[in-house]
């Protein structure tokens, strides 16, 4: 028996680059938070402190600065693939990099003038090795509710189980998803847009006997509306607001008045996918 | 000498409620943060844990729940209006009611579906006492930049001080503003967007030489435009955008390339207010 | 009427310091996050961009970091009050000026190895002005339970009451106290643990009959034992731990098993003096 | 081509539970945040909302707090253990468990008398399939510091690096560390504990060239001393403390004076393993 090095990977966390692109007057604004880890061969410095193999991380804060300058940001996609091929091209011992990007939005107020708009923020995870590239995107944040539509019984009762069942109740969730891209090419920022507003569409629209049935429906329309996707990962919180017994009080409570709960939380994650797509080739979610 | 009780206040903080107005089949949506303080002659529960003069903290949040199914609820500001006077007109013993609101918007999907709001988030303190009624109104969490229009030099230069000057600088906050009403009766929801459109304004027009010109441009512009306004306080952190040096990389950064700093960052708080208004019934601010 | 500026500072905030003493080779730690205020005659930056009696934001974090270096750092108060002189003494334009310090603690490992202690934050806000100078220290985020010997009954009941009256409850807070030092020099690190101790001490051995009664004794006792304090103000958040009805299951819940809620909360907060100290010179709490 | 369900699991995330055993006049607290997540047929619900198979959530929450009390709370692994166990082998249509617990530590000050400790959270996973247990132990938070005995150079300078070699820096991290157990039994408390130790001594005593190899010492060191583990897994943030250059003010900074900085870190992963030991049931990292 011996003790030895698994696997490993290292790199730079939330490197915060705000990017402004001056065409005359009118300045257009990326505010992205960027994070880079490789993987390959990174023995020796785990066993012995060597790092000739070690591209330090302060180099990778670096290089995002500096491509920033050169190439500009358009897509977060397009940008973390450029940074990702990057390292892998360029180091030798590298054999993996992913790139993680989070982007903010910014509504236009003037030429050069913006207010920062809050209700999601756009993901991406951008994964090359040496025989395969995936991308993949999401948004995270999400916030959506129906007041009503929304229906819970039938469910399992054991000893423990107290919940009353109801046919009109509140459902609201923050949307976590992440959606795996077939190819490395794509109009990506109209691909967001659609699976954005195809998640929004489904949640809508959704006569809702679970939150389960909610999940499914929301990923089978953004499958439907966006051919270039082969997957889909949602992980959506049941964001639980109660309804306040006002009885006590002389008062009836028709649906009206609720309490928000933060904890505890239903939480309820699920895949959805082509039934004839090719595996991921690098795990890629959670 | 002798060691004694000095000013004090109890309530009940951060009442999560979330009101569904049923008008046919659309609904409106209010969500709501309520917090409740109250004082008056509150000795004895501290001297000797004589509890008859103490209305429980679990009654202030039973009454949120049930006067949002009693009375509705509106404008934030008339909701915390009709709950402090409550509590002083019911309660001999209390002296002064202090109410607090924070309100979350969502934007409209459908009839009954709606999507969180996350830009900036209402503020509402209502003081009721025995003699004055005192409404403060406010936003938190409105992010803004200028990518240009925005100098800062000619500043005092001691043996500490290596700031360069510069003529042409990101200026970027997140607006925390509240601003006292003359009186207690307003079209509160006109006003509130008002004064958030002048906040916004003035940010967006203003050619700034100092955050501190920006603050006082910000204050002028929502007492010029809401007469129903005494006073306003600012409190606006310099979200610091630093030019990353990329010469070291052979590449010029002209204004294109900056790191979002976190820690530390510059405060800047002040007050603008009309010289002939009466002055505060209760301290209002920080 | 005219629109005129109104009470101002600005300054920097969350200036993170680290600083290592070098005794031979047993270091010494102390991590600070440290904010600067200043007040005093800044109408023209205001009113025109005129900056000459601005001293950047970006000095006063240089000023604590090379103050760390010539003076060193012992007790928060200590330094606290070095850069607080410093920025009255120097500048002429300033009149007042406010340092607040957070000191995070450490347990020694070894030598120059180090665990940082997360159980609560040591706390200081210094005013001088040219006139004063005001000491408080403080602590927030200890968190104290007791299980048992907390009662609460005999309070208001009303249309909106519901709670049951219980003679044993768990009472549990997140203690945020600032206590007032009479003067400007006294060993801080001694005056600040016997404050912590008191306080503990009081909470642990008051039998309560409400959270305003625990909240005297704490501030009782601080005073009684720490004779070089004027005052002390504490905010007790009263956080709930809701006993879990299992008599449906078929159990009987002695007080065992809690439901440890996050909002909302009672929140208590009280001022304790001793009857004939001076005022405060300038305001120092909330 | 078909968009069909992939893998999915559902449960209820921080159930926050406080259990008082009273031994007599002492008592023993255990402060838990519990989670649950089951997997097994669950297409009925996503496809038709028909929620036939679905224990709600709610029922998990019940069963949190029901078990805490019918069996008492002792090591979290055992008590995690319990519920997993018991979900898999009451619930036909459930084919794996798993059940997560944060315990956070409080310090005795009295027989039922206790203040939170906030250096660290122990972590637990439980995962029971109809086939195989798995149990991960860990820990979160605990900050770490070396304050010389550190070094950094030799590592891969291209384009884009800047970073200067050092031969003595600060060595800081926050600990996020999970470890797989070979079995079901162990005595949990003890193992925790000293695999807490381990990791610690092998920080403090480690001479580091770089943080890799520190990740190494430490989880050898961790199985070393703990034959019942499988493979430990690190997440080591580096915690940059940036030695600030006060030489503009004509002085010298000899690893004395240090920015603590937030963003971006340095992150280190890695796994340390057994080569002999059968690999994990289920996935448990990340």
């Amino acid at each position: 028996m011996a003790i030895v090095l698994g696997p490993n990977r290292y790199g730079k966390a939330e490197t915060r680059l705000v990017r402004v692109h001056r065409d005359g007057d009118t300045h257009r604004l990326v505010d992205l938070n960027v994070g880079v880890a490789l993987s390959g061969d990174l023995s020796a410095t785990h066993l012995t402190g060597d790092n000739a193999g070690v591209l330090p991380t302060d180099t990778m804060k670096n290089t995002v600065y500096a491509f920033a300058k050169q190439h500009g940001v358009g897509e977060p996609e397009t940008f973390a693939l450029l940074l990702a091929r990057h390292f892998v091209e360029t180091q030798g011992q590298v054999r993996s990099a992913r790139v993680t990007v989070e982007s903010f939005a910014w509504d236009r107020l003037g030429p050069h003038s913006f207010r920062r708009r809050g209700e999601h923020t756009r993901t991406t995870a951008v994964t090359v090795t040496r025989e395969a590239t995936q991308v993949v995107s999401g948004v995270t944040g999400l916030v959506l509710m129906n007041t009503t539509a929304s229906e819970f019984h039938g469910f399992v009762r054991d000893r423990y189980t107290t919940l009353p069942e109801t046919t009109d109740r509140i459902l609201a969730t923050a949307v976590d998803a992440k959606w795996r891209h077939l190819g490395d090419r794509a109009d990506w920022g109209t691909s967001f847009e659609g699976a954005v507003d195809a998640l929004t569409d489904a949640f809508v629209n959704t006569y809702s006997m679970s939150l389960q049935q909610t999940l499914m429906s929301m990923g089978t329309m953004v499958l439907t509306a966006r051919p270039e996707l082969a997957e889909i990962r949602l992980a959506l919180p049941n964001k639980h607001h109660y309804l306040v017994d006002l009885s006590v009080f002389g008062l009836e409570n028709e649906n009206e008045v609720f309490l928000a709960g933060d904890r505890p939380y239903g939480l309820i994650e699920g895949t959805v996918t082509r039934d004839d797509v090719p595996p991921a080739a690098v795990e890629w979610y959670l």
